[in-house]
């Protein structure tokens, strides 16, 4: 590998055959160059988990000349680990995940083991984006943000992030319009309602099948959903600190309870 | 059910064999109605999972006066989903995660199942708590934290949580000292620094095996980190908000790249 070339490393969550995974290793090859590693099976809604108990295996599937693929059992947040410190020759200039097919927006992120793996890599000081695109088709067009991709990943690579910050950023799929520009956004509010179906196997046992839909009830113009909505790619700023600093000074009544038996 | 009693949801992340849990049903049960649906297996380092793919099955394991309890196959947040839609009466006036066997304590809460359970119950708009001993030993004692669960429990059942807002609550393991009280604080950024260990196995296939210690370098006395250390327990308010909201602002310059061909 060139060391003079920005190491850029590149992992997912829809597994290693995705159209979106796909374009995102030929655009980041134009930035320098790539180690991939994704996962044998799609990983959605796999968040933050990682593998304690079970046995990871690792396969070099192609090496050439800038770009090394690498697949393996785990989850995404294994992937993460696992190349930064077993399988990069140094440390990675550059994580990134996706292209996600589907939106990582709103309280999405939650669930989302494409930003688990960017918040993994944010945890251990790297520094690390999510792309992902608002449609489930897995054939779905990605040609229309392949210039804010290049332009973002570019802007980070030279300027940063700041320190425990990581990007994820989310575009509306290809409509008639062209993309309007992006909007630097907060989190929406809004959430998945999931709705179990009741169902009946081959043996009569019920069993639940998730379904869901999704409830706006936060779509204020500062949000990732608002955004996409009316064709801006959003930019969330995100985090790993999950405590709601603003609730420690009202909170501190609980310092008085008496724990003595 | 008696509908003047408070109806608790329980469940954890050790699985429904597990010592905490069991506690927790004893404590919850002097406070209210309880409801424990727990999982078949441990599910330790799941975050925030859920499952999409496969079929969910609950079992009625007990039912008996004041409580109720089931079993099912997926994760703690699949318990969340399941019980409050499905297998509930009426709405959980609160939901009670633990006692996890283990701390989630700093940024540990990024893969924890128990913690994954509460902040679903949270965005679902339910109040709730999880609770961590800071111990793994699977026979841990519990009895010194019983008044300070219980009271930190009814103070939330008769005061509520701000909306968006969850408790982290994490006590230390028994010693000689009597814990000396509660800190409210904020989520210390040290981490687990994995290692992976290079092994073979029966056919000579390299896998690896994850370990790791933890990092310690951000125990200043606001963390709940530094609280665990000096023998208190440390209550963090948690949200699901993961915006780095004071980086909006200075981050507009990407709203000023060129996203055209």
């Amino acid at each position: 590998m060139d060391k003079n070339r920005p190491l850029i490393l590149i992992t997912n969550d829809d597994g290693y055959a995705a159209k979106g995974l796909r374009k995102l290793v030929t655009l980041m090859r134009t930035l320098g160059d790539v180690v991939l590693i994704s996962t044998d099976e799609v990983m959605s809604a796999k968040s933050h988990s990682c593998t304690i108990r079970d046995r990871l295996y690792v396969r070099l599937v192609q090496q050439e000349e800038g770009f090394t693929e690498y697949r393996c059992n785990g989850t995404p947040v294994d992937c993460v680990k696992l190349a930064y410190q077993k399988l990069c020759e140094r440390q990675p200039d550059l994580v990134v995940s996706g292209i996600n097919h589907g939106m990582n927006a709103a309280t999405t992120v939650v669930y989302s083991g494409t930003i688990g793996a960017v918040i993994e890599a944010c945890m251990n000081g790297l520094t690390a984006i999510g792309y992902s695109l608002f449609s489930l088709d897995p054939d779905a067009d990605f040609d229309h943000i392949d210039t804010a991709i290049l332009e973002i990943t570019k802007k980070v690579l030279s300027e940063g992030l700041p320190k425990g910050v990581c990007l994820n950023v989310n575009f509306p799929k290809r409509c008639e319009e062209p993309m309007r520009g992006i909007k630097v956004c907060r989190q929406a509010a809004c959430r998945w309602v999931e709705l179990f179906k009741d169902k009946f196997d081959e043996n009569g046992e019920q069993f639940y099948d998730l379904e869901g839909t999704f409830e706006s009830d936060d779509v204020l113009p500062d949000t990732d959903l608002w955004a996409l909505q009316h064709n801006y790619a959003s930019l969330v700023p995100t985090c790993f600190d999950w405590t709601a600093h603003a609730q420690i000074e009202p909170m501190n009544s609980f310092e008085q309870i008496n724990i003595r038996p």
